[in-house]
C-alpha cells in the first residue's frame, strides 16, 4: 500500500484521458467522478479502474470524443444517446439535464443509453444537492448477479444512490450495489486469501459457497438477501427495477446482454440495445414543500436516528454518507492508499502514455 | 380455515365502511383496495385490517369524510392531505393525481401526509399499468424495525412497489417490505408456534432471536440483509428512503412518530408531522420512447429471466407479480380462505353493525 495524494492522481488521470483523445473538459469532469470514487473510499471504481477504460478505448468500445444527444423528451423526461462515451462524462450530461428539468417542472427523469461505466452512482446523485434537490442515481452493469432459484450471471450490481439534502446535518447519500456484497468487498477478502461468509456468493452449481473466487469460477454474486430464506428475491426485484429502468426505458442492453466493462471479454454479438444504461433523476424540494421546512425534518430525522439506542455501546447507528464523508476527509490529507496491483496498471500506462504518474 | 366468495367478503366490506360512513363511491374503492389483497394472498392486508380500521374510526383517528386536498403543486408533483381519511381512499387519488401528471409532463409524484394504512402498496402502483405508465407506491408505516446496530423500533416495514406494462406478458409487479421477513409471513409461523430463521428478528436487546414473538416482547424486525455481515444497512437505507419520501417530503410523521396501526396503543403526543405519508409516481412509457418498443422489451426481458438455467429443474425464476396473479385466479373460483380468529373479527363486527356476513 502506498498513498498518492488526491492533486497527483487527479493530474495523472486528466493528463492521460486527454492522450487518449478526451477533450479537455470532458477529461476534466470524467477526473472529478473518478477520483470522488477514491476519496470516499470506493477503491473498486476510482483510478484502478483507469486501465480498463483506456484498454476499452483501445478497443473503439469507449469513444473518446462523444457526441452525445436528446433523442427523446417532455418537459419531465428525456432520453439520453450517450454515444459510446465513458460513462464518467455522459452520466454528469444526462444529470444535468434532470436538474434543469426539474427547475422548470418540479422534477426531471433521464434515461442514458449507449454509455460505459459510469464511476461511482453516488457522484452523480449527490451533484443534485447543491440544487437543493434530492438526486437519484442508478446504473445497470456486467451481469455477475443470478436471480433466486437460477444459476444463470443475468444482472450486474446494479446500484442505487439517493442523495438527500438537510440543513446543518450533512446530505443523506446512500449508494448501494442490490447484492449482498458489494465487488470491492470481495476483492479485499481475495487480497487477503479468505473466505466469504455464505449469502454472498454462489457455486456454478447455484450452492452458496464461501470460496471468494466463486464468481471467477463460473458462480455469481448473491442478491441483497443472499438466499431464500432472507428474502433474496427482494435483492433480485431491486437489481431487475434498476435494470428495467436504466435499459429498457433507455433502449440499452439488459440482463445478460449488457457488455462486459473488461475488454478481453466481447460484447455479444446480437445486442438487444446500444451499450449500458443508467437512469437519473432530480426532485426539487420546494416542488413538495419549501426547502427549510423540508431540511429543518431532515435534520431531526437524521439526528433522532444517528441518537438511537446502540446494541453496543460503541457502535453508533450510521447515516448513509457519514462513512464516506469521513473517509474523504481523511484522504484529502493523508493521500490516497493504492495496492501495487493498481500502482503496477498506474505504471504500465504511464510509460504507454508517456505521462508522469 | 373457512373460504369465504370474493363477492361476500366485498359486499360485506361496502356495507361496513358505509355504515361507518363512508360515502359510497368511497367504500366502493376501499373495499376494491382491500380485497385486492386477499385475492392475491398477501392476507395480513386484507379483510383481516378491518376491525382495526373500524376501531381507529372509533377512536375519530380515520376519519368517514375527508375532504382529501392538494396542498401544494407543480407540472409534475404534488403534495396532497389526506385529512386523515382511510389510505385505501385517500392513496388512489394521489396516485390518479401522479398519473394525470404524467399524461401532461411525462411523469407526476404526489407525496401525502395525514393518511392512514392504505393496503397493499401493490394496488395504487399497479393502477398505472393500464395508463401505460410505470407505477410506483409507497408508504411509511408503525414503528416495528430497528436500524442496523440500534435495539430500537424507528422504522415500518416500509413498502416499495413498482409495477411495469409489459406487451404480452403480463406485467412485472413487484411489492415488497423492506424488511428480510414480512409481517404476513412472521404471522403464518406465529400460527403454527415455530421458530423463525435468524435474521428475521431481533430480541429487546438488539440479539438475533428464531422466537416468532420477539417482536412482540420488546425486539424489532430487521432490515433486509438481516445481519451487517449480509448488508443488513441495505434494507435501513432503502426503508429509510420510503420514510423519507413519503414522510419527510410530505409534512407526516416519520420513523418512530408514525402513529400506530393499532387503535390500543395512543399516537405520540408531540407529532413531528400529520397522519402517515405515502408517495407514488407514474412515468409514461412513451415519454422515453415508444409504448409498443418499450413492451416488446419488457417481454423479452420477463422471457429471458423466466426461462433462465434453474438450480432445481422444478423451480424456475419467478417473475415479479406472478404468484399474486396466480393465487388471484384461484381465489376468485375458490373463494377466499380465513382463519377463525379473521372470522370472529368479522362477524364481531357484523353483529355490532347489523350487517349479514
Amino acid at each position: 500500500m502506498t498513498y498518492f495524494s488526491y492533486e497527483r492522481l487527479f493530474d495523472f488521470t486528466i493528463k492521460l484521458l486527454g492522450a487518449i483523445g478526451c477533450p479537455a473538459d470532458q477529461a476534466l469532469e470524467a477526473a472529478n467522478v473518478l477520483l470522488s470514487a477514491d476519496l470516499r473510499g470506493i477503491d473498486s471504481h476510482g483510478v484502478a479502474r483507469l486501465i480498463g477504460y483506456v484498454r476499452l478505448y483501445e478497443k473503439q468500445r469507449i469513444n473518446a470524443t462523444p457526441q452525445i444527444s436528446i433523442t427523446h423528451e417532455t418537459p419531465s423526461t428525456a432520453v439520453v444517446n450517450g454515444d459510446s462515451g465513458l460513462g464518467l462524462v455522459v452520466g454528469p450530461y444526462a444529470m444535468r439535464l434532470a436538474i434543469e428539468k426539474a427547475k422548470k417542472v418540479g422534477t426531471g427523469w433521464v434515461a442514458v443509453k449507449n454509455s460505459n461505466h459510469y464511476g461511482i452512482a453516488g457522484y452523480h446523485a449527490m451533484m443534485a444537492l447543491s440544487e437543493d434537490c434530492i438526486g437519484i442515481s442508478m446504473t445497470n452493469a456486467s451481469p455477475l448477479v443470478a436471480p433466486t432459484f437460477s444459476k444463470e450471471r443475468l444482472l450486474g450490481t446494479n446500484p442505487i444512490s439517493v442523495a438527500i439534502p438537510a440543513g446543518k446535518e450533512p446530505p443523506f447519500v446512500a449508494d448501494m450495489a442490490t447484492t449482498t456484497a458489494a465487488n470491492g468487498k470481495l476483492e479485499i477478502l481475495q487480497r487477503k486469501n479468505e473466505t466469504a461468509p455464505l449469502g454472498w456468493i454462489q457455486d456454478k452449481d447455484g450452492k452458496a459457497t464461501n470460496n471468494v473466487n466463486g464468481v471467477m469460477e463460473g458462480g455469481a454474486l448473491l442478491p441483497l438477501g443472499g438466499d431464500r430464506e432472507h428474502s433474496s428475491h427482494k435483492g433480485f426485484i431491486l437489481g431487475s427495477i434498476v435494470d428495467i429502468f436504466s435499459a429498457v426505458l433507455s433502449g440499452a442492453n439488459y440482463g445478460p446482454w449488457v457488455p462486459p466493462f473488461v475488454a478481453f471479454l466481447d460484447p455479444d454479438p446480437n445486442p438487444v440495445g446500444a451499450g449500458i444504461g443508467h437512469f437519473f433523476g432530480a426532485m426539487r424540494i420546494d416542488a413538495f414543500r419549501p426547502a427549510d421546512q423540508f431540511k429543518q425534518h431532515m435534520d431531526q430525522w437524521i439526528q433522532r436516528f444517528r441518537n438511537a439506542a446502540p446494541i453496543d455501546p460503541n457502535q453508533k447507528v450510521v447515516i448513509p454518507g457519514d462513512p464516506e464523508r469521513t473517509m474523504e476527509k481523511i484522504r484529502k490529507k493523508e493521500g490516497i492508499p493504492l495496492v501495487q496491483p493498481v500502482i503496477d496498471d498506474l505504471q504500465f500506462l504511464s510509460k504507454q502514455y508517456q505521462i508522469k504518474l
